[in-house]
């Protein structure tokens, strides 16, 4: 069944920071102004998963009702399915036809420069890039599930306007980033900057005496001085949005 | 500690079908005949990990004997480790010194088109070129744990010689993909051809009467005419090398 136009839009949401996440629910809010939204979200986190996906388990499915339900909306949790198993599941069992839009978040925690390759809110967007649909992935400078979304809440809402009069094109997808404790300055078509994890390791002693590694990273922004990055105009209060290509070749 | 001419290069070798998989043994003794070869491997199968990295979980590493060692090579497991955590964790606790090269593989299956989005096997790859080291990742298009890795022997030591030559530039890394069952006509370097899988999901009741799902893809080349990507030349026998970027912004 396609889309017509006395129906409102049919919008996908997931997330990686698990169904119990608030950000998850500010974008089921925002998106449920103008669309109609079906959210699919992993029943566990899933930080840090990339475009991982479950071909040897089994996934199960529950329809769910969240703390604070937004009318009309479904929610449904897959057990141990990363955000890439949402976004495959609902579109193969769930939906009731293919969605206009596959929306990822609202992240707890950056994902600009060389996080998008990590992330599981990316994977999920790319996952919708992949389906040839118009896909975003949201995420707050903030890991705090205390995080206050709303400063950033009218100029999310401009971003969503855009991305449906001006989706991106079939294989992209857009990594919008936006700054924690600020009113953002405005918004920013950018690419993602040059960076790595120096990962220190922190290493312990079990309480059985073996030892284990725990990751200590800290980014290192390899162009600092660039001033076309999303790292250069999140540091300055602005809202970063990176197209990302599924394809990976070099060009 | 640089390396100096009178050294052997120092290569770091991983895959996503854990130690035991005979693709990386394969893949170590083809290195080890013009490198030191240090090898760190997932202890578990992470096929389909992607970039996925631990962050939040301790990572324990063990100092193992493969069943065919190769002569002074060290290996190492990372318990839960994905290939990401095997790359970082040698990097930052177990190498001696920076490796010249980060190799991944000889994975048991295809990584060619879209699936280098989902490979734990170019996870590993891709992590290597955002440190900056030249990466590789192999894939043999033969599932098997059984499949026959020697028909493509000679040309995989040429692509070695060449990587070594001529690497790839910063933040990229290759992903080289090899036809099973044939010797490989040839080499081709090509770009990732487009397509998705088509992710139909078979339905099954648990002996508990509660459902589950579990994938059941179907590979769809998008482009099955375009002569320049690596689908197509697999297609015709030839061994295929795609250039990747750890940078995913759309240009």
């Amino acid at each position: 069944m396609e889309n017509t136009a006395n129906e409102r839009p049919l919008v996908l949401i997931t997330n990686d920071d698990s169904i119990n996440a608030p950000g998850l629910h500010v974008l089921v809010r925002l998106t449920a102004e103008w669309a109609d939204v079906v959210c699919v979200a992993p029943k566990y986190p899933q930080s840090g998963k990339s475009s991982s996906m479950t071909f040897m388990d089994p996934l199960r499915i529950d329809e769910v009702v969240p703390a604070e339900p937004v009318e009309g909306v479904r929610y449904y949790t897959v057990d141990d399915g990363t955000p890439v198993d949402c976004v495959k599941i609902a579109l193969y069992t769930l939906l009731p036809r293919r969605p206009d839009f596959v929306f990822s978040g609202i992240n707890h925690g950056s994902n600009a420069g060389v996080n998008v390759l990590y992330s599981g809110t990316m994977g999920a967007a790319l996952e919708g890039a992949v389906e040839g649909i118009p896909s975003a992935g949201f995420s707050l400078l903030h890991h705090s599930m205390a995080a206050d979304f709303s400063l950033s809440e009218s100029l999310v809402r401009d971003i969503m306007g855009e991305t449906r009069r001006d989706p991106p094109a079939a294989g992209v997808c857009l990594n919008i980033n936006i700054p924690a404790r600020v009113v953002p300055a405005g918004v920013r078509r950018c690419r993602a900057c040059r960076g790595r994890w120096s990962d220190g390791y922190e290493r312990y002693t079990d309480p059985h005496g073996r030892e284990f590694y725990m990751l200590a990273g800290r980014f290192i922004n390899e162009e600092p001085d660039a001033t076309d990055t999303d790292e250069y105009w999140l540091a300055r209060g602005y809202i970063s949005v990176v197209p990302v290509s599924c394809d990976m070749t070099a060009r």
